[in-house]
């Protein structure tokens, strides 16, 4: 038995997991069913879970590596929006098929960079084969100081909103990642286009914009599915009407670029999903005191609208008439 | 906008997963991307991850019901034998479709009986569309209190190896669910050959086993994969060696019937998969102590084996020869 054991299924979780686990002691080298968490003194723990499959999230000749760094980031970005630091995760793999060695030594060197640069480490999971595409699922737990949780459901009316980063990019990369030969329908040179795929491939949760929200933030969720989709969860969670001024829509150079090439793709920019930034609701008082830690945290932030009295969730175009976001951002079960 | 989402994912989310969170104030109605668990006071916390799939672990055509129960219960069975207390879970799921409301109710009603059994709520979860098998990823959390978690890797030599319930029902009830004509080849009768079927789809983990583990066994894990490759596991884990003693497996009646008509079956209750019962290394000056607290708490144990040096895992038939056990167990990625 110990000869097949050192060619099976934990044979692979001991080569290729183990040592992403070797600095937390509560993961017991993934020799155990379940992981330890001492929680830290006077903190909750906040706990996502998000799942990434192939050719839902990510395309099958993707880089291992990015496919890996996804899979947190995407948690990542949940706990940081709660105010959250990133302590552990869990991971659940699902291989049709059992990944060459190089895949799997790319997927590794990707969980290890992003854990390194989100500060958390693998603590148990679970690995298993099964027909249909390759699926990583990742539990995170994260702490936030007693009582200090950021819900999404309690923005005010005349609170500020406020998005980290830029939008879109993402969204206009999955353009580009499905068809190169937009690039020049959207006046992208190669390495504007190349830096936008980079978007959707790699996501950048904002750790070190995490204490700001916590000190400032009256509600806070990250953008996965859409500036307009999830601006209405947090409207409609929170009892309150919301309106983005599109005009404060914070676009990087290429995205810019490529709207005004393109003006059509700000439906794109304001719909598509993948961002993976911070939609923050902040009383008008303390902006001015978001803003400043904002901008020590490194991170830019930007005003984009308001939220008010009611439940309607206006969005003015780049030219300040409404838009129509009816069908607004990505619905895994759309009507 | 508002319309829409009445009848998309969120709206899914809303009618057939939010009232199971009613219970729990961290979930926040299933409206926030994470959720928020204060750990009770002097408690570590416990985490596990296992996933069920369609045609994996479970049938296309099992009840609803029963998948949901599986998929709680095979978490829960890992949380019990570290003695820990179920607190929470986290739900993941995909369909390759929208399933229809009939299933989805019969889902919430497995859940929401498994939860009531097992003592733990809804916490959070996220909720996707993507080709392949239907699959519920579950992430449990309980709580254990401060330094006490019982590892897998901490039995010692002459420890006594003792297991919850009876063992190989499941196992025999997956070749009953596959065949029902084999019932006749197994001398069983159509009773008893639904209670083996029932223990397949239905894992009942020996919750209130949990405190006794807690206070007697030096090393404990579920058995899920067959008690032969298990029972290797603790004891590599361990660094010693294990002997079990067939005669001393406990078998339920339906299972013993089996068995005698066909001894060869003895293999499969040894080494299926699926029994969710708990295998504990008790130290032998404790091993009364234990089995007076096992019979207080209502779950049978037996006593099936022993460590000691070295790292040998024998198995001893019922007729006291040695059996190969060289391909023991379930592996989804055999070598």
């Amino acid at each position: 038995m110990a000869e097949r054991e050192t060619r099976g299924e934990d044979a692979l979780i001991q080569a290729t997991f183990a040592p992403l686990a070797s600095g937390f002691p509560g993961a017991f080298g993934l020799k155990d069913d379940c992981a330890l968490l001492t929680p830290p003194a006077g903190m909750d723990l906040v706990l996502t879970t998000d799942a990434v499959a192939e050719g839902v999230h990510f395309f099958a000749d993707d880089a291992a590596h990015d496919i890996a760094w996804k899979a947190l980031a995407v948690n990542v970005s949940d706990l940081v929006a709660k105010g959250a630091r990133p302590l552990a995760y869990l991971l659940a793999l699902s291989f049709p098929d059992r990944p060459d060695d190089a895949w799997l030594a790319g997927f590794q060197a990707g969980l290890a960079d992003a854990q390194a640069a989100f500060g958390l480490s693998l603590a148990g999971g679970d690995t298993d084969r099964r027909p249909g595409p390759l699926s990583i699922g990742v539990t995170a737990v994260g702490a936030v100081p007693h009582g200090r949780f950021v819900q999404r459901g309690t923005a005010q009316p005349g609170d500020l909103l406020f998005l980290s980063g830029t939008l879109g990019d993402a969204a206009l990369g999955l353009l580009l990642r499905q068809d190169r030969a937009r690039a020049a329908q959207m006046g992208l040179d190669d390495v504007s286009a190349r830096a936008l795929v980079g978007r959707y491939l790699r996501p950048q949760p904002k750790l070190s914009l995490a204490p700001a929200i916590l000190e400032f933030a009256s509600a806070a969720m990250d953008v996965s599915d859409g500036l307009v989709k999830d601006c209405g969860r947090l409207a409609r969670a929170s009892g309150v009407s919301a309106r983005i001024e599109g005009v404060r829509v914070p676009l990087s150079e290429p995205a810019r670029t490529a709207v005004e090439h393109s003006p059509d793709l700000f439906q794109v920019v304001l719909s598509g999903g993948d961002d993976y930034e911070v939609l923050a609701a902040v009383p008008p008082d303390r902006a001015d005191a978001f803003r400043d830690a904002a901008a020590k945290s490194g991170v830019a932030v930007a005003e984009v609208g308001q939220c008010g009295d009611g439940q309607d969730v206006t969005v003015a175009g780049r030219d300040g008439r409404a838009l129509d976001v009816a069908g607004g951002g990505w619905d895994h079960f759309p009507s």
